[in-house]
């Protein structure tokens, strides 16, 4: 949507850069290297038949509603989230985490909630918290500002990798349910909630305050992903984050094929509603940006999807011949 | 040093910050955990006798001297420098990497440069460039400001793993010489330096111009510590980083070991000697934070000494019992 851009977050320029860091990767790649840059995980191979998954995240600028909301207890929580999930999207149980906090000005109680989000993310995640640098940057951050960057490996035997290779026509699509916005489009939520409203206001719909809608923090699958994954119930997964439902699936796709999502299987949560009136938006421009409630997708084989409802997990669609993502 | 404190940056609010975490990581420690804040890396156990070992670290504000200079092709080698060779302490063989890009505002001729850095810098430690993030915080950061993290993991063999544990009595200090001033203390270097000199002027004993020196890749250690580690001759490693040799040596010496520093056994670059004198800094401060021109320090059996020379190792002092360091 123009309304993205203008927000200030040129997606067109990411995807030049992701190009061209692509190409440099390749020219440092070692034989054990088996997936880099573009998966939800980098893959490298560690011993005979396992791999570790590596990735790499941030929470992009909702730093800056917690900054605001002077709540720093939970971004940490996303961060994992972030991370771990991208790691689980190939299979692997994610192992430990590191987290990179940038500031500028170092008040040790502001660092201790926000490691404490972190904890908490590990231990939903099921990952060891093993290690992370704090580091300041005065007169280059303002005081109180901050940045987080996260780090998960995970582990994953090669004959149970998840991923396009196992995908095949007629699979379905299920869907698990986000907690909300999670972290992702916050620079295109400010810019579009902020100036209109309070953040404690309760906007019209929300049935609570904005500031809390605006800080839930990031559901977290690898548990509920592993668990259907090691019953054999998954074929591959999509990890719902930047670049929203139209980028993110057809990632656990092979080339030939695409999925169709019937949008009447779930209920849009109404922070998305509120986000595209108050952006100008069209439903597809959202479903370009955000989860819209669903933040993970399985794909799993036809006979499996019944098997997968614990984990809150629906039917949402299905994989047909041809590409792309078709919404209805 | 005051001074130091007056650059913004806080050291004991930053040794108070790794307290907590070390507490908070120890609640989501999984029984594979080894090592986990505190070391100069993270050590997971991966399968019988094997550890992976794991680090993040950033360049501090070495990128504003890259953002001033128009010249972000460098600052990722020392990105991975200050990862890989955190890894490589332990004895580890580092992998992979992967980095985290914050910017203001997405160039692609921008992002390239930076990951054109990581690269190299990946290429010179031996470790691939798997993965990777580039954030875009428009409003937060300014446009044309940047910051960069780093996550390295390596793989050791357990009986093969450098540190504390090995160190011995009467083991001989050999350090490795810096390429200037690495990426730690730049905070210090920007307001000591950068108000009373042109980033393109030649202070006095530098004979090169001052953005020339600022900007100087961090060397990167990794394949030398790992060929003398494998010939038996490192017992080991010290990582000289932010804390400057008077933190980092100790951390490779056991409770009840300290090591005496013979500062006459190297000459230290004038550099330094222009930070001192233009930030007002005794001697011992600057042991404190700064790198002196030895960027890592093996710590080497007495009879092995002789061999470590290959790397440009020089013998710069011994292990002792006691505690901490002593420069003489």
């Amino acid at each position: 949507m123009s309304s993205y851009r203008e927000s200030g977050v040129d997606l067109e320029a990411a995807a030049k850069a992701v190009s061209l860091i692509k190409g440099m990767a390749q020219g440092t790649a070692r034989p054990e290297v088996v997936q880099s840059v573009g998966g939800f995980a980098g893959l490298f191979r560690i011993g005979e038949g396992r791999l570790l998954a590596a990735a790499t995240d941030g929470v992009g600028t909702k730093t800056e509603i917690a900054r605001l909301a002077g709540r720093l207890d939970t971004v940490g929580i996303d961060l994992v989230a972030m991370c771990a999930d991208d790691v689980v999207c190939t299979g692997a149980e994610p192992l430990f985490f590191l987290d990179y906090i940038a500031v500028g000005r170092l008040e040790p109680a502001e660092i201790e909630s926000l490691v404490a989000g972190v904890a908490e993310g590990c231990r939903r995640a099921g990952c060891a918290l093993l290690g992370g640098e704090t580091a300041e940057h005065p007169g280059v951050m303002e005081p109180g500002r901050f940045d987080l960057a996260g780090f998960c490996v995970g582990v994953v035997e090669e004959r149970e990798l998840l991923g396009p290779h196992r995908v095949e026509e007629g699979d379905l699509l299920v869907g698990l349910p986000s907690s909300g916005l999670h972290a992702n489009g916050y620079s295109l939520v400010r810019s579009a909630l902020l100036d209109r409203y309070e953040p404690s206001s309760v906007p019209e719909g929300l049935g609570r305050p904005l500031i809390d809608e605006l800080l839930e923090p990031t559901a977290i699958y690898a548990p509920t992903v592993l668990r259907l994954a090691r019953d054999g119930l998954v074929h591959a997964a999509a990890h719902v984050t930047g670049g929203g439902f139209v980028e993110n699936v057809p990632r656990a796709l092979p080339d030939g094929l695409g999925a169709e999502i019937d949008r009447t299987t779930w209920s849009v949560p109404p922070v998305f509603d509120l986000v595209r009136r108050e952006a100008g938006a069209t439903e597809q421009e959202m479903f370009e940006t955000f989860n819209m409630g669903i933040g993970m997708v399985l794909v799993v084989p036809g006979e499996a999807a019944g098997r997968t409802g614990a984990g809150g997990g629906r039917i949402i669609g299905r994989v047909v011949a041809g590409s792309g993502l078709d919404i209805r």
